[in-house]
């Protein structure tokens, strides 16, 4: 027996064929043809959230919800406008789709091409926040993909209200195919979802760090995406002190919930008298809870004013704090610095304060991250702020996708054979003709075409 | 307790770190010692392989041993030159770590590189196959990626003495590290190795079909490779018949044990009068038994001489023969013979037989295969085909490395970000700098060095 949500992932698999060779013109009108839906619509979309935050509310009155979850769940006209403007940005992204990456000949008249192409059905599992539905549906579209969404309770009639707006929208574009897009509602488990590795290529999880390690666990489709992200700042012995103390406090504090905010500072013995007292102050200031290794204590012990200083446990090292506190330890050597954080890291984001060209080799070099910093902040490390236009995520996978995700992580390629008759029996045996391999320069869509 | 296996795997791992920034001359002079080392001892590895050898004979008079493994296992002088020439292949192709990829300038002094770097450490399971050790051991020393291997009993000897004499070559040479390659006995469980996604990045399973769904179906790690090869050829109503005989003979029985071999002719209702029955004249002489649906059937079964005409079965059409056996049906259109290959297909290697440049759009548009071919042989979707040296194995994966891989799919990207103390405060809030996102010609390796 085929299940519901099953009938829904078969037809949005069946779609991502037709949905794979839709050209740009056509998805670009789909895309606006969203934005204005959702612009001529804002008050459904506001009366529906309307309705989600009211429920929110009387469980957060029960303490059932968190006030954040509340608070993430709100929708008002400026977001909305800042969906649309975020559909129109996706528009202005060159399409993805069909890009030779390499050509070469083989010999005479037999050419191959690689070539981009969408990675299927994507199925992205988010908790509540309504607008990662046009955020993902738009990015997915125009790369080709189709995807089936899976949001959180709490925002269902949000959810709903604004994919059924969107899903309206696209399908009324000639040349899209229907289906290619597919909600599935709360009632029915995401168990099932994560069953389904015969159709869905790709999971994509959004939200907090024990929903993306759930996820992980409990299916074999491949996840794009990160669990921890528990992010170092090391200050060489040839540090300047002046960065050091701009790029260690920015790390942390500049926004201390998210992955790529550092939990751990690591500093040279060499450099830690200097630099040390000063940055504790300023974290201090900030309202830094620091907890130390035995050198670092000792330093810090004697400074009275200081508020908030503890002995760190070796459980510290591999704690995610997403608040404001750091872990600080003293390492005598560059190399227990990258040993420390290729140990206990997560692969996500380090950085290296220094002034000396042999260590910023060796660091960029040897840890073992998806964004190693020299002398910026780790809060860099952001689709946007890598210019990619709009984030899938950020990936600690170290196959496909990694660091800071844009278009480009939903697209995998093909390669296409031209020929004229040619058979493999020509290329054997005592007699074997010999391949040329000669790079060519001209575009698949320059020859398929060609009478 | 760290088990004996687990304390390999580790050691492994923490060499791959340093073997992902070993310079190219440091890795040729491994390379080139590697070979060396093979040809100076040929009478080790022929005695070794002799061990085995027998012990393999005694087995298949038993019974327990098909004579294909037996004669898969035996390694000659030829073959050893085979395997020195091989490795010498692998110190001429270009060292692909550390290649900027991308370089975009952020903003004044704050620099993004995209610099491709090893995947870690590589796992490779394999059937007796002594080979596969100098193949895989010298293009992942190249990438810089640590490896266990795991080999079959029946190669135990063999297996275990070339590998001592690699490794003992390799790490030979100054500023390479210990412990980056492991070799695991027989004895030890394959399954203690599929638990280990902490540590292994990749496994690329090389053997049966049968073998690499065990892998697959036993093991969190991702896994490179495919374990179906169920490859179509569709003869369109536009064909050139010339070319249909020759690229469906080709792709049928210049090789039908491999994976790009066809399983299946499909073919245009309009063609199948006047191709059919010349090409199972064809197929009749290569001795191919042909599987029909009703239509083909109803054409062959008045054509007295055919030997091997019978009707197909529904569980023909999702059968990988490796044989010489074809299944065959007349499909309606282009678009039945696309939803025929992407529905009961391996997502492998299709072939297109027209003339037509639509028809030749609409295929390699649609049809979901990781190489699509018009107008030539399955049979060319080969590393060495592909002008790639050497491969690692054919991936029907949708992420990562698809198709024929070679070393590039040993390879994945890290983001190095170059600053002068930049903090992401400076870029947020009513007073942001904005970035300038502007796309930079440098490389890294021309800027980490500068003082």
């Amino acid at each position: 027996m085929v299940t519901d949500i099953e009938a829904k992932v078969i037809q949005a698999k069946r779609a991502s064929i037709v949905l794979a060779s839709v050209d740009t013109v056509t998805k670009n009108a789909a895309l606006e043809a969203m934005a204005r839906a959702l612009d001529e619509n804002r008050d459904r979309v506001l009366e529906a959230n309307r309705r989600d935050v009211e429920l929110a509310e009387k469980l957060k009155r029960k303490g059932e919800l968190p006030q954040a979850m509340v608070d993430r769940l709100k929708v008002n006209d400026s977001k909305i406008t800042g969906m649309i403007s975020g559909i129109r940005d996706v528009i202005r992204l060159d399409d993805p789709v069909g890009k030779t990456i390499d050509a070469l000949e083989l010999d005479n008249g037999l050419d191959l091409y690689q070539v981009s192409c969408p990675i299927g059905l994507i199925g992205v599992i988010f908790e509540a926040r309504p607008d990662v539905v046009p955020q993902v549906m738009s990015l997915c579209l125009k790369s080709g993909n189709s995807t089936i969404f899976k949001g959180g309770s709490e925002a269902a009639c949000s959810n709903r209200t604004i994919f059924d707006l969107l899903l309206e929208a696209a399908e009324s574009v000639e040349g899209m195919p229907e289906g290619a897009f597919q909600l599935i509602e709360t009632r029915e488990e995401v168990k099932d979802l994560l069953s389904m590795d015969a159709y869905i290529d790709l999971l994509i999880p959004r939200g907090s760090n024990e929903f993306v390690k759930f996820i992980q666990d409990n299916t074999r489709i491949p996840v794009l995406g990160h669990a921890d992200g528990i992010c170092h700042a090391y200050v060489d012995s040839y540090a300047d002190l002046g960065k050091a103390y701009s790029v260690c406090l920015d790390s942390k504090v500049q926004y201390p919930a998210v992955c790529n905010a550092i939990e751990t500072l690591l500093i040279h013995e060499s450099a830690v008298d200097r630099f040390l007292p000063a940055m504790a102050r300023i974290y201090d200031s900030a309202g830094v809870e620091m907890r130390c290794d035995a050198r670092s204590y000792s330093i810090l012990e004697h400074i009275d004013f200081l508020k908030s200083i503890v002995r760190a446990t070796e459980e510290d090292w591999s704690t995610e704090y997403n608040d404001l506190i750091i872990s600080i330890r003293v390492v005598d050597s560059i190399e227990s610095a990258i040993e420390h954080i290729n140990t206990y890291g997560s692969h996500h984001t380090d950085v290296i304060i220094t002034e000396n060209p042999l260590n910023r080799k060796a660091f960029t070099d040897l840890v073992d991250s998806s964004s190693v910093m020299v002398n910026a902040s780790t809060r860099f490390a952001d689709g946007f702020r890598y210019g990619k236009g709009a984030e899938v995520g950020i990936s600690t996978n170290k196959l496909h996708a990694r660091g800071p995700v844009g278009m480009e992580g939903l697209l995998i390629y093909k390669y296409i054979v031209l020929g004229d008759g040619h058979k493999v029996a020509d290329y054997v045996g005592p007699d074997a003709r010999g391949f040329t391999h000669r790079k060519l320069s001209k575009d698949l869509s320059e020859t398929i075409n060609r009478e």
